[in-house]
Protein backbone atom coordinates (compact mmCIF):
# COMPACT_ATOMS: atom_id res chain seq x y z
CA UNK A 1 0.00 0.00 0.00
CA UNK A 2 1.27 3.06 -1.29
CA UNK A 3 2.28 5.94 1.56
CA UNK A 4 1.49 9.34 0.32
CA UNK A 5 2.88 12.76 2.06
CA UNK A 6 0.33 16.01 1.77
CA UNK A 7 1.66 19.04 2.47
CA UNK A 8 -0.48 21.65 3.65
CA UNK A 9 -3.07 19.11 4.63
CA UNK A 10 -5.07 21.56 6.66
CA UNK A 11 -6.23 23.60 3.93
CA UNK A 12 -9.56 23.43 2.10
CA UNK A 13 -8.04 20.97 -0.22
CA UNK A 14 -5.69 19.41 1.54
CA UNK A 15 -8.15 17.97 4.17
CA UNK A 16 -10.33 16.72 1.39
CA UNK A 17 -7.57 15.31 -0.57
CA UNK A 18 -5.93 13.44 2.75
CA UNK A 19 -9.43 11.92 3.39
CA UNK A 20 -9.72 10.98 -0.47
CA UNK A 21 -6.52 9.41 -0.60
CA UNK A 22 -7.41 7.17 2.77
CA UNK A 23 -10.67 6.24 1.18
CA UNK A 24 -8.43 5.25 -2.05
CA UNK A 25 -6.63 2.73 0.50
CA UNK A 26 -3.36 4.99 0.84
CA UNK A 27 -1.18 5.28 3.82
CA UNK A 28 -1.44 9.01 4.35
CA UNK A 29 0.82 11.01 6.24
CA UNK A 30 -0.99 14.53 6.57
CA UNK A 31 1.88 17.23 7.05
CA UNK A 32 0.95 20.48 8.80
CA UNK A 33 2.19 23.38 11.14
CA UNK A 34 -0.85 23.62 13.12
CA UNK A 35 -1.81 20.79 15.92
CA UNK A 36 -4.04 18.36 14.73
CA UNK A 37 -6.61 17.15 16.94
CA UNK A 38 -8.74 14.73 14.50
CA UNK A 39 -8.11 10.98 15.52
CA UNK A 40 -6.58 9.42 13.45
CA UNK A 41 -8.19 7.05 11.09
CA UNK A 42 -6.72 3.42 10.14
CA UNK A 43 -5.28 5.14 6.76
CA UNK A 44 -3.78 8.89 8.00
CA UNK A 45 -1.91 10.05 10.65
CA UNK A 46 -0.70 13.43 11.09
CA UNK A 47 2.26 14.67 11.20
CA UNK A 48 4.68 18.18 12.15
CA UNK A 49 6.01 19.51 8.79
CA UNK A 50 6.39 23.53 9.09
CA UNK A 51 6.93 25.22 5.75
CA UNK A 52 9.81 27.64 7.46
CA UNK A 53 11.78 24.73 8.35
CA UNK A 54 15.11 24.31 6.62
CA UNK A 55 14.95 21.60 4.08
CA UNK A 56 17.62 19.16 6.22
CA UNK A 57 14.50 19.40 9.22
CA UNK A 58 11.88 18.62 6.02
CA UNK A 59 13.94 15.64 5.06
CA UNK A 60 14.20 14.29 8.83
CA UNK A 61 10.18 14.61 8.54
CA UNK A 62 10.10 12.48 5.48
CA UNK A 63 11.20 9.30 6.96
CA UNK A 64 9.81 5.76 6.24
CA UNK A 65 9.28 4.83 2.34
CA UNK A 66 7.18 7.75 1.36
CA UNK A 67 5.89 7.12 -2.61
CA UNK A 68 4.37 10.35 -3.22
CA UNK A 69 4.46 14.04 -2.09
CA UNK A 70 1.17 16.16 -2.64
CA UNK A 71 1.95 20.00 -2.04
CA UNK A 72 -1.15 21.59 -1.80
CA UNK A 73 -0.44 24.29 1.29
CA UNK A 74 -0.52 27.99 0.27
CA UNK A 75 -0.33 31.02 2.51
CA UNK A 76 -3.35 32.71 1.38
CA UNK A 77 -0.90 35.78 0.47
CA UNK A 78 -0.14 36.52 3.90
CA UNK A 79 3.34 34.57 3.18
CA UNK A 80 3.67 34.37 -0.47
CA UNK A 81 7.93 34.08 -0.16
CA UNK A 82 8.21 32.11 2.41
CA UNK A 83 5.49 29.87 2.40
CA UNK A 84 4.13 29.37 -1.81
CA UNK A 85 7.59 30.04 -3.52
CA UNK A 86 10.27 29.19 -1.13
CA UNK A 87 8.60 26.80 1.13
CA UNK A 88 7.32 24.81 -1.47
CA UNK A 89 10.96 24.73 -3.46
CA UNK A 90 12.37 23.51 -0.03
CA UNK A 91 9.80 20.98 -0.01
CA UNK A 92 10.98 19.49 -3.57
CA UNK A 93 14.59 19.86 -2.62
CA UNK A 94 13.58 17.66 0.23
CA UNK A 95 11.81 15.01 -1.34
CA UNK A 96 14.54 14.77 -3.39
CA UNK A 97 17.01 14.35 -0.37
CA UNK A 98 14.53 11.72 1.04
CA UNK A 99 14.25 9.87 -2.20
CA UNK A 100 10.67 9.97 -2.64
CA UNK A 101 10.66 10.74 -6.29
CA UNK A 102 6.98 11.58 -6.94
CA UNK A 103 5.64 14.89 -6.94
CA UNK A 104 2.43 16.30 -7.40
CA UNK A 105 2.17 20.20 -6.95
CA UNK A 106 -1.42 22.22 -6.83
CA UNK A 107 -0.25 25.36 -8.50
CA UNK A 108 -2.43 28.24 -10.19
CA UNK A 109 -4.01 28.54 -13.56
CA UNK A 110 -1.36 29.78 -16.34
CA UNK A 111 1.32 30.12 -13.35
CA UNK A 112 4.02 29.47 -15.99
CA UNK A 113 2.50 32.18 -18.29
CA UNK A 114 2.75 35.42 -17.52
CA UNK A 115 1.11 36.76 -20.89
CA UNK A 116 -2.69 35.18 -19.01
CA UNK A 117 -2.32 37.78 -16.12
CA UNK A 118 -4.13 40.09 -16.70
CA UNK A 119 -7.23 38.31 -17.66
CA UNK A 120 -9.88 38.10 -15.32
CA UNK A 121 -9.87 37.10 -11.72
CA UNK A 122 -5.49 36.55 -12.40
CA UNK A 123 -5.39 40.30 -12.98
CA UNK A 124 -5.91 40.86 -9.06
CA UNK A 125 -3.57 38.47 -7.99
CA UNK A 126 0.05 39.19 -9.43
CA UNK A 127 2.47 38.51 -6.40
CA UNK A 128 0.35 35.02 -5.83
CA UNK A 129 1.37 34.14 -9.77
CA UNK A 130 4.55 35.40 -9.32
CA UNK A 131 5.48 32.67 -6.61
CA UNK A 132 3.65 30.56 -8.10
CA UNK A 133 5.55 31.08 -11.30
CA UNK A 134 8.77 30.61 -9.88
CA UNK A 135 8.01 27.51 -7.72
CA UNK A 136 6.80 25.86 -10.84
CA UNK A 137 9.63 26.71 -12.94
CA UNK A 138 11.96 25.35 -10.07
CA UNK A 139 9.92 21.90 -10.56
CA UNK A 140 10.38 21.58 -14.04
CA UNK A 141 13.97 23.25 -14.47
CA UNK A 142 15.57 22.51 -11.34
CA UNK A 143 14.94 18.86 -10.63
CA UNK A 144 14.94 15.18 -11.30
CA UNK A 145 11.42 14.68 -9.54
CA UNK A 146 8.68 12.95 -11.37
CA UNK A 147 6.41 15.71 -11.32
CA UNK A 148 2.90 16.52 -12.22
CA UNK A 149 1.86 20.19 -11.82
CA UNK A 150 -1.69 20.51 -11.59
CA UNK A 151 -3.02 24.24 -12.05
CA UNK A 152 -6.51 24.97 -11.90
CA UNK A 153 -8.62 28.44 -12.02
CA UNK A 154 -10.31 29.68 -9.24
CA UNK A 155 -11.31 27.07 -6.22
CA UNK A 156 -15.12 26.86 -5.12
CA UNK A 157 -16.66 25.45 -2.49
CA UNK A 158 -19.10 23.54 -4.78
CA UNK A 159 -20.23 19.80 -5.40
CA UNK A 160 -17.75 18.13 -7.90
CA UNK A 161 -19.24 17.04 -10.92
CA UNK A 162 -16.63 14.45 -11.79
CA UNK A 163 -16.20 16.20 -14.88
CA UNK A 164 -13.28 18.57 -15.95
CA UNK A 165 -11.29 20.58 -19.04
CA UNK A 166 -7.80 20.17 -19.78
CA UNK A 167 -5.39 22.50 -21.78
CA UNK A 168 -7.70 25.06 -20.59
CA UNK A 169 -8.07 28.56 -23.01
CA UNK A 170 -9.44 30.70 -20.24
CA UNK A 171 -9.18 30.75 -16.30
CA UNK A 172 -12.97 29.38 -15.37
CA UNK A 173 -13.52 28.08 -11.73
CA UNK A 174 -13.07 24.73 -10.50
CA UNK A 175 -14.83 22.96 -7.63
CA UNK A 176 -12.30 21.74 -4.51
CA UNK A 177 -13.75 18.19 -5.20
CA UNK A 178 -13.02 18.24 -8.64
CA UNK A 179 -9.53 19.34 -8.37
CA UNK A 180 -9.35 16.51 -5.65
CA UNK A 181 -10.46 14.15 -7.56
CA UNK A 182 -8.14 15.20 -10.17
CA UNK A 183 -5.04 15.54 -7.75
CA UNK A 184 -6.16 11.49 -6.76
CA UNK A 185 -6.36 10.64 -10.29
CA UNK A 186 -3.02 12.00 -11.40
CA UNK A 187 -0.93 9.77 -8.66
CA UNK A 188 -2.79 6.86 -10.36
CA UNK A 189 -1.42 7.82 -14.21
CA UNK A 190 1.58 7.74 -14.49
CA UNK A 191 1.36 9.40 -18.33
CA UNK A 192 1.14 12.82 -16.05
CA UNK A 193 4.48 12.55 -15.08
CA UNK A 194 6.52 15.49 -16.45
CA UNK A 195 3.38 17.47 -17.64
CA UNK A 196 2.04 21.03 -16.48
CA UNK A 197 -2.03 20.79 -16.32
CA UNK A 198 -4.00 23.66 -16.71
CA UNK A 199 -7.71 22.64 -15.58
CA UNK A 200 -11.41 23.95 -15.29
CA UNK A 201 -15.19 22.18 -14.17
CA UNK A 202 -15.63 20.93 -17.87
CA UNK A 203 -17.65 17.92 -19.96
CA UNK A 204 -15.05 15.58 -19.50
CA UNK A 205 -14.56 12.68 -17.12
CA UNK A 206 -11.37 13.20 -14.92
CA UNK A 207 -9.63 9.81 -15.93
CA UNK A 208 -10.19 10.13 -19.78
CA UNK A 209 -9.83 14.08 -19.35
CA UNK A 210 -5.92 13.36 -17.89
CA UNK A 211 -5.31 11.16 -20.77
CA UNK A 212 -6.10 13.84 -23.36
CA UNK A 213 -3.38 16.60 -21.68
CA UNK A 214 -0.62 17.31 -24.09
CA UNK B 1 31.98 54.30 -27.00
CA UNK B 2 29.78 51.28 -25.39
CA UNK B 3 26.16 52.67 -24.75
CA UNK B 4 25.21 50.98 -21.09
CA UNK B 5 21.75 50.82 -19.46
CA UNK B 6 21.09 51.27 -16.17
CA UNK B 7 18.07 50.02 -14.35
CA UNK B 8 17.29 51.71 -11.01
CA UNK B 9 19.43 54.50 -12.08
CA UNK B 10 17.03 56.45 -9.25
CA UNK B 11 18.50 54.53 -6.31
CA UNK B 12 21.40 55.14 -4.27
CA UNK B 13 23.45 52.97 -6.25
CA UNK B 14 22.08 53.56 -9.16
CA UNK B 15 22.60 57.27 -9.24
CA UNK B 16 26.43 56.66 -8.31
CA UNK B 17 26.77 54.00 -10.89
CA UNK B 18 25.46 56.50 -13.92
CA UNK B 19 27.27 59.41 -12.20
CA UNK B 20 30.75 57.00 -12.46
CA UNK B 21 30.00 55.09 -15.65
CA UNK B 22 29.61 58.70 -17.40
CA UNK B 23 32.85 59.88 -15.90
CA UNK B 24 34.22 56.83 -17.24
CA UNK B 25 33.16 58.11 -20.78
CA UNK B 26 30.52 55.53 -20.92
CA UNK B 27 27.30 56.52 -22.79
CA UNK B 28 24.55 56.14 -20.40
CA UNK B 29 20.83 55.65 -20.54
CA UNK B 30 19.39 56.46 -17.14
CA UNK B 31 16.10 53.88 -17.05
CA UNK B 32 13.99 55.05 -14.00
CA UNK B 33 10.31 54.51 -14.15
CA UNK B 34 10.02 58.04 -11.90
CA UNK B 35 10.19 61.47 -13.43
CA UNK B 36 13.95 62.48 -13.87
CA UNK B 37 14.40 66.43 -14.16
CA UNK B 38 17.86 66.31 -13.78
CA UNK B 39 19.82 67.87 -16.89
CA UNK B 40 20.95 65.26 -19.06
CA UNK B 41 25.19 65.29 -19.54
CA UNK B 42 26.68 64.54 -22.35
CA UNK B 43 27.22 61.57 -21.88
CA UNK B 44 24.06 60.58 -19.67
CA UNK B 45 20.16 60.41 -21.10
CA UNK B 46 17.41 59.56 -18.94
CA UNK B 47 14.80 56.99 -20.17
CA UNK B 48 11.35 55.56 -18.63
CA UNK B 49 11.17 51.82 -17.54
CA UNK B 50 8.91 50.45 -15.71
CA UNK B 51 9.73 47.51 -14.09
CA UNK B 52 5.53 46.76 -13.59
CA UNK B 53 5.78 46.61 -17.59
CA UNK B 54 5.65 43.34 -19.74
CA UNK B 55 8.81 41.97 -21.36
CA UNK B 56 7.40 43.69 -24.93
CA UNK B 57 7.36 47.36 -23.68
CA UNK B 58 10.74 46.70 -22.10
CA UNK B 59 11.96 45.53 -25.07
CA UNK B 60 10.60 48.81 -26.45
CA UNK B 61 12.99 50.71 -24.20
CA UNK B 62 16.40 48.65 -25.00
CA UNK B 63 16.07 50.10 -28.55
CA UNK B 64 19.69 51.58 -30.02
CA UNK B 65 22.33 48.88 -29.54
CA UNK B 66 22.82 48.87 -25.87
CA UNK B 67 26.44 46.71 -24.94
CA UNK B 68 25.03 46.09 -21.75
CA UNK B 69 22.26 46.53 -18.81
CA UNK B 70 23.02 47.08 -15.08
CA UNK B 71 19.85 46.08 -12.92
CA UNK B 72 20.70 47.96 -9.33
CA UNK B 73 17.00 48.57 -8.75
CA UNK B 74 15.09 47.43 -5.86
CA UNK B 75 11.88 48.17 -3.65
CA UNK B 76 13.32 48.51 -0.67
CA UNK B 77 11.15 45.77 0.77
CA UNK B 78 7.82 47.19 -0.85
CA UNK B 79 7.27 45.19 -3.86
CA UNK B 80 9.91 42.05 -4.08
CA UNK B 81 7.54 39.92 -5.82
CA UNK B 82 6.67 42.14 -8.50
CA UNK B 83 9.94 44.41 -9.02
CA UNK B 84 13.46 42.68 -7.30
CA UNK B 85 12.45 38.94 -8.28
CA UNK B 86 9.75 39.75 -11.42
CA UNK B 87 10.93 42.89 -12.32
CA UNK B 88 14.78 41.78 -12.75
CA UNK B 89 13.56 38.41 -14.37
CA UNK B 90 11.80 40.51 -16.96
CA UNK B 91 14.73 43.01 -17.66
CA UNK B 92 16.55 39.54 -18.15
CA UNK B 93 14.31 38.37 -21.12
CA UNK B 94 14.01 41.63 -22.34
CA UNK B 95 17.74 41.74 -22.58
CA UNK B 96 18.24 38.38 -24.58
CA UNK B 97 15.20 39.59 -26.76
CA UNK B 98 16.59 42.76 -27.87
CA UNK B 99 20.15 40.88 -28.49
CA UNK B 100 22.05 42.88 -25.38
CA UNK B 101 24.55 40.16 -24.52
CA UNK B 102 25.93 41.14 -21.22
CA UNK B 103 23.98 41.69 -18.09
CA UNK B 104 25.39 42.92 -14.46
CA UNK B 105 22.71 42.51 -11.43
CA UNK B 106 23.48 43.43 -8.28
CA UNK B 107 22.15 40.88 -5.78
CA UNK B 108 22.94 40.08 -1.85
CA UNK B 109 25.50 38.36 0.11
CA UNK B 110 24.93 34.90 -0.30
CA UNK B 111 21.45 35.12 -2.30
CA UNK B 112 22.10 31.92 -3.62
CA UNK B 113 23.13 30.14 -0.61
CA UNK B 114 20.25 29.77 1.79
CA UNK B 115 22.30 28.37 4.55
CA UNK B 116 23.48 31.52 5.56
CA UNK B 117 20.17 33.17 5.99
CA UNK B 118 20.52 33.10 9.41
CA UNK B 119 23.80 34.87 10.36
CA UNK B 120 24.21 38.60 11.10
CA UNK B 121 21.72 40.60 9.55
CA UNK B 122 20.87 38.37 6.74
CA UNK B 123 17.92 36.98 9.38
CA UNK B 124 16.35 39.90 9.57
CA UNK B 125 15.74 40.16 5.55
CA UNK B 126 14.36 36.99 4.73
CA UNK B 127 11.50 37.83 2.16
CA UNK B 128 14.58 40.20 0.44
CA UNK B 129 17.25 36.94 0.03
CA UNK B 130 14.27 34.75 -1.21
CA UNK B 131 13.30 37.23 -4.21
CA UNK B 132 16.79 38.16 -4.96
CA UNK B 133 17.86 34.13 -4.47
CA UNK B 134 15.14 33.77 -7.49
CA UNK B 135 16.59 36.35 -9.43
CA UNK B 136 20.18 35.05 -9.26
CA UNK B 137 18.73 31.61 -10.00
CA UNK B 138 16.91 32.82 -13.08
CA UNK B 139 19.68 34.49 -14.63
CA UNK B 140 22.43 31.78 -13.83
CA UNK B 141 19.92 28.97 -14.89
CA UNK B 142 17.47 30.46 -17.22
CA UNK B 143 19.58 33.03 -19.91
CA UNK B 144 21.86 32.55 -22.22
CA UNK B 145 23.43 35.86 -20.99
CA UNK B 146 27.02 36.82 -20.40
CA UNK B 147 25.90 37.66 -17.05
CA UNK B 148 28.00 38.38 -13.70
CA UNK B 149 26.27 38.48 -10.20
CA UNK B 150 27.52 41.04 -7.68
CA UNK B 151 26.50 40.33 -3.52
CA UNK B 152 27.76 42.68 -1.36
CA UNK B 153 26.10 42.76 2.32
CA UNK B 154 24.76 45.17 3.98
CA UNK B 155 25.39 48.98 2.49
CA UNK B 156 26.58 51.75 4.32
CA UNK B 157 27.00 55.70 2.93
CA UNK B 158 30.75 56.14 3.66
CA UNK B 159 33.32 57.26 1.47
CA UNK B 160 34.84 54.31 -0.91
CA UNK B 161 37.78 53.02 -0.30
CA UNK B 162 38.96 51.18 -3.32
CA UNK B 163 39.60 47.81 -2.00
CA UNK B 164 37.48 45.18 -1.13
CA UNK B 165 37.51 41.32 -0.74
CA UNK B 166 35.49 38.72 -2.95
CA UNK B 167 34.57 35.23 -2.00
CA UNK B 168 33.53 36.29 1.18
CA UNK B 169 32.95 34.15 4.64
CA UNK B 170 30.77 36.34 6.37
CA UNK B 171 28.02 39.27 5.75
CA UNK B 172 29.98 42.06 6.22
CA UNK B 173 29.52 46.12 5.24
CA UNK B 174 30.17 47.55 1.84
CA UNK B 175 30.38 51.62 0.85
CA UNK B 176 28.15 52.19 -1.70
CA UNK B 177 31.23 53.92 -3.51
CA UNK B 178 33.00 50.45 -3.46
CA UNK B 179 29.93 48.55 -4.49
CA UNK B 180 30.20 51.05 -7.29
CA UNK B 181 33.17 51.22 -8.04
CA UNK B 182 33.46 47.05 -8.37
CA UNK B 183 30.25 47.48 -10.60
CA UNK B 184 32.20 49.49 -12.99
CA UNK B 185 35.19 47.11 -13.06
CA UNK B 186 33.34 44.24 -13.29
CA UNK B 187 32.44 45.51 -17.06
CA UNK B 188 35.74 46.20 -17.99
CA UNK B 189 36.99 42.50 -16.90
CA UNK B 190 35.07 39.98 -18.85
CA UNK B 191 37.32 37.22 -16.92
CA UNK B 192 34.05 38.18 -14.41
CA UNK B 193 31.06 36.47 -16.82
CA UNK B 194 29.34 33.61 -15.81
CA UNK B 195 30.60 34.30 -12.08
CA UNK B 196 28.87 35.11 -8.55
CA UNK B 197 31.09 37.88 -6.55
CA UNK B 198 30.10 38.04 -2.70
CA UNK B 199 32.24 41.10 -1.60
CA UNK B 200 32.37 43.54 1.73
CA UNK B 201 34.96 46.11 2.02
CA UNK B 202 38.42 44.72 2.52
CA UNK B 203 42.26 44.81 1.74
CA UNK B 204 42.43 43.94 -1.99
CA UNK B 205 42.23 46.62 -4.37
CA UNK B 206 38.91 46.14 -7.08
CA UNK B 207 40.63 45.34 -10.15
CA UNK B 208 43.19 42.83 -8.22
CA UNK B 209 40.18 41.14 -6.05
CA UNK B 210 37.82 40.88 -9.10
CA UNK B 211 41.21 38.81 -10.75
CA UNK B 212 40.84 36.49 -7.76
CA UNK B 213 37.28 35.64 -7.67
CA UNK B 214 37.15 31.66 -7.74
Amino acid sequence: MKKILVIGSGGRVGSALVSKLAESDYTVLAGSRHENNSSPSENISFIAFDLLWDVDRMVEAMTGNIDAVYFVAGSKGKNLLQIDLHGAVKTMQAAEKAGVNRFVLLSSVFALEPIHWNESFLKDITDYNIAKHYADLYLTSQTNLNYTILQPGALKEESGTGKISVDVKEPLSNSIANVVDTLVAILQDDSTIGKVITMHDGETLIKEALKQVK
